[in-house]
């Protein structure tokens, strides 16, 4: 990113404005060079990069700052997910207009949110585009060398641990779609409300990426739902999983609507937007990262056990009968995958 | 990126199929994490990001293995003009769809590029869009601590120099356009397509990064015109400079165009997408520069000298008269800037 005064484009003055303010880390250059500078240090890098894209990943009527939030905070639940803590981030908009009413939200919010998260913007790119408004964002962390957790490492024995609740961001969704939930739930807009909110909003879990790097012998966020995401992380490990369905933790509008029957745990599992940490935890050190879970005020949840073999993971019911689960994961792509 | 068999999606087949024979990086981990790892080094880590979009920076029948190169070059262009050895990159690749009669070049052209510069794919992301199709990199260099060169820096009496030749980019565009240069070049296929090829795939001056790391007082790549990121250059830098037009490298069928008066100086260097090295370098080094760019094997020419001032550099003519500049840079946002 660049910005300009005496040779200032279009670019350069919407760079200036909104973006140059939340440069404030001496590696941005303040966004008036070509190229920022993660300085050297004795951790590894992790490089993680997501990018939304209007009418697919998030809804052309959503505020700005919750989509600026959004493309940032899929990024650092990467990061959160991997044991590493933030260090930074650039940002690639592509942008129909340069439309002041949208942009001065966006930037607040994704200002507010390099704060919150201790993760500031580096430089970017603006470019125009005929098309979809895309927010690409490649995150930065650090962790010690060779401390990265991966997806690889679960082991047969170990609790396949979640945090937060799952399911809800799917639910959101359909809601801002106009489906079954929001009908489900039109004696109840808090409800609703909170369901919208975790679409919109994620939680990463940046506070428990330190725990999850000292206790998880694998891990990664849940972004296309719990079951797909989990068969990625036993495959990866080859291993398989025991889930006792009614263990996941659910949201109290997402019981509600289970119990009413308006949806049924396959939505749930395979909703997607969860951005909740799934990891496995060799059992001698649950009860340690358990504690750490609670003094950094993230909720975290055994849910089942890693087992031996390759097949796909099960997922029990309160009578240990395997769930059907018709899809396991919500993919952009899936309508001309294989 | 992630590739995974049993829980295939679209988008893991396409990454499987495609992406992941380029990631023979072991930070890689061969696409099947959810992040990458750049390895902790005594070196800084230069990032920069650019993104192109069809329609916009490309055109939708450019060849699919030049719209690769195009997109990764663009960023290795900026790490040479700072100094920096490639150390890998990230992809987000926005389809409209997943159409292996394009991605298979595409793929194949990325392929050829990473080996030709050393610079690993590490990971990436693949979403659907609506809209244009859309490539953004980021991309990640390695030099030893506080040595990336800056804009700022440049000091009078510095020499102005330039590699390759400049404002063939714009020309190639123009033929593709089928505008003025197209019309003046009907006698001459081969000048055309060298034009068209400058257009499409930059070369970047990676060859030249140590060099310029070790003489230039300031750089930057030229992306949007010459007088337009000289005047950036300058303007970082607190000075001014003085451009001897006739001086400025021109390809045979630039100055053809030129003698023919088709198109004028202010043209070629406004023009953009050049992905040459400005750069400023104190005299007493500046022989041994050269030197090290003929062993390189790149061509660099001496332009013109900074000087003490704010003014925006002038660019004299061969009677020593400034020539008019209508505008400075291309930008993509040049209608709604200010």
């Amino acid at each position: 990113m660049t910005a300009s005064g005496a040779t200032a484009s279009g670019e350069d003055s919407l760079i200036a404005r909104y973006f140059r303010p939340l440069a404030t880390e001496p590696g941005a250059l303040g966004l008036g060079d070509d190229a920022a500078i993660l300085k050297a240090s004795g951790d590894d890098t992790v490089v993680t990069t997501d990018a939304i894209v209007e009418g697919v990943h998030f809804l052309s009527d959503d505020p700005p700052d919750t989509v600026a939030r959004k493309a940032l905070r899929v990024n650092l639940s990467d990061l959160a997910a991997k044991g590493a803590a933030p260090a930074g981030f650039v940002l690639t908009l592509a942008l129909r207009v340069a439309d002041d009413a949208w942009l001065a939200p966006f930037a607040r919010g994704l200002g507010e949110d390099t704060v919150l998260f201790g993760c500031p913007l580096l430089g970017g790119d603006t470019v125009s585009t005929p098309g979809a408004l895309t927010i690409s964002i490649t995150a930065f962390g650090r962790v010690a060398p060779g401390r990265m957790v991966h997806r690889r490492g679960a082991k047969p024995g170990d609790r396949v641990v979640v945090t937060g609740t799952i399911g809800d961001a799917a639910l959101g969704l359909d809601i801002l779609r106009g489906g079954a939930v929001a009908a489900g739930l039109a004696d109840d807009a808090a409800a609703k409300q909170t369901l919208v909110d975790r679409y919109r909003i994620p939680q990463p879990r940046t506070a428990l990426a330190k725990a999850v790097r000292d206790h998880a012998s694998a891990a990664m966020d849940v972004s296309d739902g719990l079951a797909g995401d989990l068969a990625k992380l036993c495959e990866a490990s080859g291993v398989s999983a025991a889930i006792d369905a009614p263990s996941i933790p659910l949201s109290a509008p997402a019981a509600k609507l289970l119990a009413r029957r308006i949806v049924g745990i396959e939505a749930i599992v395979a909703g997607g937007d969860d951005y909740e940490i799934l990891c496995a935890i060799p059992e001698p050190g649950f009860e340690a990262f358990a504690q750490r879970a609670r003094l950094a005020g993230v909720a975290v949840t055994s849910i089942g056990t890693i087992i031996a073999g390759t097949s796909v993971p099960k997922f029990l019911d309160a009578e240990g009968t395997a769930v059907a689960l018709p899809r396991l994961s919500y993919s952009h792509f899936e309508d001309f995958g294989p």
